[in-house]
């Protein structure tokens, strides 16, 4: 049981703008041994998130910033290797926030792992894609926030993400009108022409408020917002009465080097009698089941697909995870580390 | 009944910028007749509202704009004097929304008039800066939105103005720390020494954000926004986790000529999952009972205290009015048409 290499990812200074090279650097050292009630985890897929840039920086943030010299913070599929934890065995299948690193020892006292189900129903890349983190934040940024009703409008950015392309299509099971905003030609295919979605936006190569009044003329009831900056702008011009903006994310200003501007036309917040909400999804974790639940039945139902773009090898991550600020990825990115169990 | 002159301040060209000479006429006419159905009523009292900045533009709002040749829209108190209409009588003291006028017919059928309480036991200005929309205002989007805590901090910009004073003593009652912002060192001393503000912030003379890190050194719980721009800004960078802001108003971009920069730090309410909420008071027309009878148990208790700042003569309307966004009023601003009875 030792003398395995670990390999980790480790944030070797505080990224300005784009993530560079040398920002994180790749070091290997022997794996750790798992001490009294800790088990040693195994990774198999490491998530790339945008939120991975947030805490790289040091700015005010929802989780303290990883420290420079640390490991890199992630989230994590893994397997049970070793275990001195009651209700945790060699081979179980867990999923966590270990982080860029091939093995790593957990204190499930204080940090516990779910367990993916014994009779699971969906391949390993799905309990991230599907009804990992992603799943969760879109399921209870759109149902909880955005309370969606037959017949709204709904605008989603970032829609062929991982969580703004389930968000469409949960939307669309509510009975809502969705339109979609993404970055390729290839994307706004995907989102209408595979998810269903009613609408999509180029936002390269169209002017946003100009497409937005042509697909959503009586103005916008939700706001699933991913990205911010002058998109949401476009969006805040258009907001109909009592709308709700479920703020997700703002990729667009993670990269900032200064003070970002805010959002243009933010007086119609005031004047739509509008509600945003700033949401993380660990805020929901006593509901996750409930999200679990649908996700996997209406995925079974066929009412929601999801899309993986997976990378292999651990050594790659760094590279992997600049696809997100670039537009590069269509569906949820993530990379493979070792060969996955069937 | 007949034969009075109605003196009227209609919008003759919407403002650029500040409201300028000439954008409001000074006009005279007939008194109109109180027709079937109708009441005509004279007025008392014009309540002066930054409101009525937005509804001279053609901007997109919350209520349709004035049009330009008719009489300008505000909140009034008067007398009826005329009555066609059951359940209202010659004498009756009712507030509504007739407008920058002497007289008025209206069809209560289709705008009912609110009496005042045969009982009443404020003069008269009171139910202007006390019980009025202003209070309503300050009473839901404190408590209803905000939903202040013992122990919570709270901010409240344009603190000495008639919202903003009420909002800060309502939050004093309900155990809030109360950092008021306000334009003049007077200002400061009032909302302090007499309404038991623990702070407060003369913007024109400090750093605003050295001023709230020194008096709200753990953050911002709720920030009632009535201002906007760079101060806004500065309480965000500043938020507590699950900040509250109730967005009642943002006075600084009202007289803006061009496109408004958004919020700075606005980042700040997706990292502390901040709740924002634009309210306009008429959203809690249902419950406004409820509000006056805490106001006025309040004020009588000495809880609560209000002033008044009320100028003379329905021809300095459109002078006054400039004050509100010059920060020359402190405490309820209006505009006294005719003698009030006792």
């Amino acid at each position: 049981m030792s003398g395995e290499t670990n390999r980790q990812w480790r944030l070797a200074r505080r990224p300005v703008g784009d993530i560079g090279e040398g920002d994180l650097e790749f070091a290997q050292s022997p794996a750790p041994q798992a001490g009294p009630g800790q088990v040693r985890v195994r990774t198999l897929i490491l998530s790339m998130d945008p939120t991975n840039r947030i805490w790289m920086s040091d700015a005010k943030q929802y989780m303290p910033p990883v420290k420079v010299g640390d490991v890199m913070r992630g989230v994590t599929l893994g397997v049970v290797d070793q275990s001195n934890a009651d209700g945790y065995a060699p081979g179980d299948l867990v999923s966590g926030m270990w982080g860029w690193q091939d093995y790593a020892t957990v204190d499930v006292a204080k940090m516990p792992l779910a367990k993916l189900p014994a009779d699971r129903t969906l391949p390993l890349p799905g309990y991230v894609a599907l009804v990992g983190g992603v799943g969760m934040t879109a399921y209870f940024g759109l149902l909880d926030i955005g309370r969606p009703q037959p017949g709204e409008t709904l605008v989603v950015s970032a829609a062929a993400g991982a969580v703004g392309s389930l968000v469409g299509q949960i939307g669309k099971i509510k009975g809502c009108r969705v339109i979609g905003i993404a970055g390729s030609a290839e994307k706004c295919r995907w989102i209408t022409e595979e998810l269903g979605f009613d609408g999509a936006i180029n936002y390269r190569d169209e002017d946003v408020g100009a497409a937005l009044d042509r697909l959503a003329p009586d103005g916008i009831d939700i706001d699933f917002e991913n990205v911010g900056g002058p998109i949401m702008g476009e969006i805040f011009a258009r907001l109909r009465l009592n709308a709700r903006i479920a703020l997700c994310g703002l990729i667009s200003q993670y990269n900032a080097e200064g003070p970002v501007q805010g959002p243009a036309n933010f007086e119609q917040v005031l004047m739509q009698r509008a509600t945003i909400k700033g949401f993380i999804i660990l805020d929901y974790a006593a509901r996750f089941p409930e999200a679990m639940h649908d996700l996997i039945a209406w995925h079974a139902a066929g009412k929601i697909k999801y899309q993986t773009d997976i990378v292999q090898g651990l050594e790659n991550a760094a590279a992997t995870v600049k696809k997100l600020f670039e537009g590069g990825n269509t569906g949820k990115l993530m990379v493979q580390v070792a060969d996955l169990p069937d």
